[in-house]
């Protein structure tokens, strides 16, 4: 509604304005033309991921990427396809983590506005200690062993915060289902270029329920809001996993 | 002249200020004399590339790195250095493609504070549907077998979109030449340390006239603008390119 | 104090505010007890790193990804860890070149309030020119030598700008100390992963006085500040750098 978008407005006072459609016409009608029809048109209609899914892969890439402009229009169009205030608050935590904790302090104010102008409070939001999901012990110690092997000679710091803050804490968060911890986890490194350290959380995502439909969907996806490079970039990488896994 | 300047400054309202040569110097003397010196005293007189081709550069790598800070002042030089309007607005919906969504409407807000200082109106900007070039058939027929067999069991919207989106329609939009979306395209992977999309879109950019003296220089000027490192890793990327093509 | 507090807010009128615990504790509770526990509490307490080389290698992780909403933060408490004014003003020049001249005229107006704010003024800062550091020539010519045959015949002006920019002029200023030049550097190719540039770089660290273990903390370090892939894909580049040092 138009109060509300007045409200959306009003509460973004320290940060750059998101761009307008009028604006983009100012200076490219060819990208308003894009943004309309190959994106919201056709891409955000295609069924092989949800809308939800595409909010949660879109959300990842704007916060992995400190791409602060699109993140209050982005951040309303998730609540409006069912990402829950939960979610989005696990999201950027999870993101602190795997792109940086400035990249989470950046969205922190423009997710303050959306949740603010949409009467989200603190009760709508997971307490920084809750009860975790159960461990699977069996990955884990393969997990922290491979770490081991190879991080402990370099960096034992790294081994400790590794199994300490994110395998036995931060993934096992229960507000954020860890299929969607994969999910974001992956596009994020599609996003960021970061191909090596794709096969370890490819394989997690499948792992975790992430079908391979949906994962060459989340690369055409991650295509349009990090760019073509980045996306045919991780396809190889993607391939040797899908075929390492019979696919 | 002041009154530009004047009007420039009140049309930024809503972004960071571009830094001014006193505060570089109110924090790094130095880095003020490199600017003057190395930088626009001897980078930007080099005769191996034209004040417009660095200009097309400067405006590629600064929107491709989201680097808004800077771009004011870039889009007034690219302006007085004969990148017309029509060019500033396709280097931009190119590198919407080519570095994502988010860093184009990042640049939006200020290329239209730019032209309405400089009285550009939506006259002089390339319509969103237009006579296309002419396609290249043999070369696309080739380029898509190849993506098709790559790519194609890993993403097949991937395929499609970049077939319908990039090649059959952005790459043919006449209002940038083919040489200068190569040139961009080249600066941008180079700038963003993407090197593995580097031999395709180099060997594109010489077979639409970049020459090899000017690709070594777009290097030496991307150093500057991105960083050493990105520079040195795109050096035996494109020493590989130069080879296989006799030079 | 909390006059201090106010100066410093005031002082920023034209960049994002950074964001307030409060702030953080709207969006996200586990966020911020990551923050004050893992990081603040734990990470910044380990004796691995002085607090002095932990705000040193925060300024260049935050400088180089262009993440200035924590930047107001880290510069002050760089002060408060006693790393000098003349030690900041050469780390934002030392990075221009390392990470891009944008990202150092991002960081200029805050380091400006910065300075402001602490009383800091011209005479606390290293003037433009000044007595170099004596040139290591052997080692120089053999650097000179190596570079001349990967990189000129690609890029005649990169092999002349690194060597008068850089190596004979900007790692040669006085007021930071190489093995400082050398840490930011190594850490800032590890948070923008660039780990291709990493076995020359930690080579030079480490004969620059950077111990094993330091070189495995600023790992760990990093790994908060520009996320764990960029961390996790450094380890098998300083692995073999450690391995071929005899480590």
């Amino acid at each position: 509604s138009s109060a509300q978008d007045r409200a959306g407005h009003q509460s973004l006072p320290s940060t750059r304005q998101p761009q307008s459609e009028a604006d983009v016409n100012a200076v490219s009608p060819a990208l308003s033309g894009y943004m309309s029809e190959a994106i919201d048109g056709d891409l955000w209609q295609r069924p092989q991921l949800t809308p939800r899914d595409r909010s949660i892969v879109t959300l990842a890439v704007l916060i992995a990427r400190n791409q602060t402009i699109d993140l209050p229009l982005h951040l309303r169009r998730a609540l409006d396809n069912a990402v829950t205030p939960r979610e989005i608050s696990e999201i950027i935590t999870h993101l602190a983590f795997y792109s940086g904790l400035g990249n989470a302090n950046a969205a922190v104010p423009l997710a303050k506005d959306a949740f603010v102008e949409r009467g989200i409070g603190a009760e709508q939001l997971p307490p920084a200690s809750l009860q975790l999901l159960p461990i699977d012990e069996a990955a884990e110690a393969q997990r922290a062993a491979i770490v081991e092997k190879s991080v402990g000679p370099v960096s034992p710091g790294l081994v400790k915060f590794t199994e300490d803050v994110l395998f036995k804490d931060l993934w096992l968060r229960p507000d954020l289902a860890p299929r969607d911890r994969s999910l974001i986890t992956v596009a994020t490194l599609i996003a960021n270029g970061q191909v090596a350290q794709m096969p370890f959380h490819l394989n997690k995502a499948m792992d975790n329920g992430l079908t391979l439909e949906q994962a060459g969907e989340v690369t055409a996806h991650v295509a349009f809001y990090a760019g073509w490079p980045n996306a045919f970039s991780a396809v190889p990488v993607a391939a040797e996993v899908l075929k390492s896994r019979g696919n």
